[in-house]
């Protein structure tokens, strides 16, 4: 559905909805549909009508058990929606039933209904449909936050981006040329190079056939990469390290490579690196809401003119969201999925 | 000597001068005398008349073959010194012979003579004797730029040093309560404790002890250090993470603890600290012409004063320079240690 379509709106939200929970930790077919009562939403809160939940890594750790939400979040999976808006709390004046938006959410997404904060939904850019709109806000937000909030990554730099087919990554490459670096990004077959180049990046490296430190040095003339980010640690970070140049910062967003073994930190004096990194989802609602606004006013035209677009890698029902997850864990996708409610 | 008292310059330098060397690496008695040639002042350097050098844990690396010189600089340890400028390059303006003057140099400390550039000495603070002075440039260039600049260190933050007794530490306890901060600092004796809270720690730790974790948290009410200083790693680090404060950032300026073994990045995501570091001694002149400029302006009016001094542990002259490396590898120094010519 597009998003300049708007539809008539029911009076008031039902009771119960369909939501996705996982009340017994385990591998994708761990998901299970329950019902569950609409939430009412508070001061500062807006209730949506889910039409797409974007799927994404944290959700399958969350589903595993590894990755409890945090105190007052919903148990439910999801920390990204689009949909229109069904009611909104006593204070809220920004939003009005029957607005398309798209929002960062602190869980809650693999439902039918679910609230979001007035001060981090933002309008479904132009000429998205919901689905695209869906795919937007985790990755975005992340990528903002990370990559040019946190790291500084400026015009004339380059940027080096691990797991350059996730949503992450995708995002990534497309947000660092739109503002004028050169992107140099790794995946792990030839398609998916092929789809980053195609997505912008200078350089893609495929990490089975290549050595992405060389790699690194020789499309920077041996300086290196001035910001590196990145979701593996592991044997990746002294890695990162060589491919960083003199005064680079690496970000770390995940550790899915585990812990880094017997890390000698004497490159991090001698190149004076920056190693930091965080996570978004715990982040109280003012943070999100400085990067939201960023977003809207620096982004959402990007958008809107089709300079950034997100990726679709595939969509599913939401009550095939054992499906979603199983596709995601094959790592076989380039760009975001996507539940449809 | 003091610096107040000028004395007589001859004429012109010696052609030769003695010089400490250290022809093949080994333990502190591979330090030997040699004789030299004296240095020829170039543009923008000044031949210094050495009558104090002070002794820094580089320089043991370097004498042991693990810290080359960088290029262009002597084979000669020593970096800093203190003395009298004995002549002048031909576009120096700023220093005439005669002139008590400090500086921070890339190497060639252990000498009778020595080149400094203009643009990093420092006039000798006022009440200061030369082996006071010969103490301060590199504990005093090192933690100003890695505590004040690179890590940000503002009144009212707390800051954990480990080595509180090295000459680092002790400049780092004594410019950080200088400028307003909390000072929690590491040391492995009671006495060294002792020494720390006497120059204004306000908590000290001793690491045989007690776990510098736990005093932290204690310290700070459970918040955590805002900026830590560091130069052991090894296991360290992780324990470094633990005890910084959300935000927090970590300096590293030595890896006397060798290599990190499985290590946990998450931690630094969670609280989105900052990792870095930095060596002084490769850095390019400018860079520490500016730090000398910061320090000249916002330093050496609290050294005039007596609210930060240098802490001197001993003296050893020249040719004993193999004594003076001893002791430092004892560690059981508290301050400086200074040669004296």
């Amino acid at each position: 559905m597009s998003a300049s379509v708007p539809e008539t709106m029911s009076a008031s939200p039902p009771e119960t909805m369909t939501a996705i929970a996982c009340p017994v930790p385990g591998g994708p077919e761990a998901l299970v549909a329950e019902t569950r009562p609409v939430p009412k939403p508070g001061p500062g809160e807006i209730l949506v009508r889910v039409e797409a939940a974007g799927v994404n890594r944290p959700d399958v750790l969350q589903r595993m058990g590894h990755y409890p939400p945090p105190a007052g979040a919903p148990d439910i999976p999801g920390l990204e929606i689009a949909g229109r808006v069904a009611a909104v709390g006593p204070d809220v004046t920004a939003f009005a039933p029957g607005m398309a938006v798209t929002s960062l959410v602190a869980g809650g997404g693999y439902a039918e209904y679910c609230l979001a904060s007035a001060n981090i939904a933002l309008p479904v850019p132009d000429g998205l449909t919901m689905i695209e709109a869906a795919a937007i806000p985790e990755t975005f937000f992340t990528v903002w936050s990370n990559v040019f909030d946190r790291a500084g990554l400026a015009a004339g730099e380059t940027l080096l981006v691990h797991g350059g087919t996730s949503g992450i990554g995708t995002t990534a490459i497309m947000l660092a040329k739109a503002f004028g670096a050169r992107v140099i990004a790794t995946a792990g077959s030839a398609e998916k190079c092929d789809a980053m180049l195609a997505l912008g990046a200078d350089r893609a490296v495929n990490y089975r056939d290549e050595d992405f430190v060389a790699a690194t040095k020789a499309e920077t003339g041996g300086r290196g990469a001035d910001v590196i980010l990145d979701m593996i640690a592991g044997d990746y970070v002294e890695r990162n390290w060589r491919a960083a140049a003199v005064e680079g910062r690496i970000v770390q967003i995940a550790t899915l490579g585990g812990k880094a073994k017997n890390l000698d930190f004497t490159p991090l004096m001698v190149k004076r690196l920056v190693h930091t990194g965080s996570t978004l989802r715990a982040r109280e609602v003012p943070f999100k809401a400085a990067i939201a606004q960023a977003l809207h006013d620096r982004v959402w035209p990007l958008v809107a003119v089709g300079r950034v677009r997100p990726v679709i890698d595939s969509t599913f029902p939401l009550v095939e969201a054992s499906a979603a997850h199983a596709r995601m864990e094959s790592s076989s996708h380039v760009g975001k999925i996507v539940l449809t409610v």
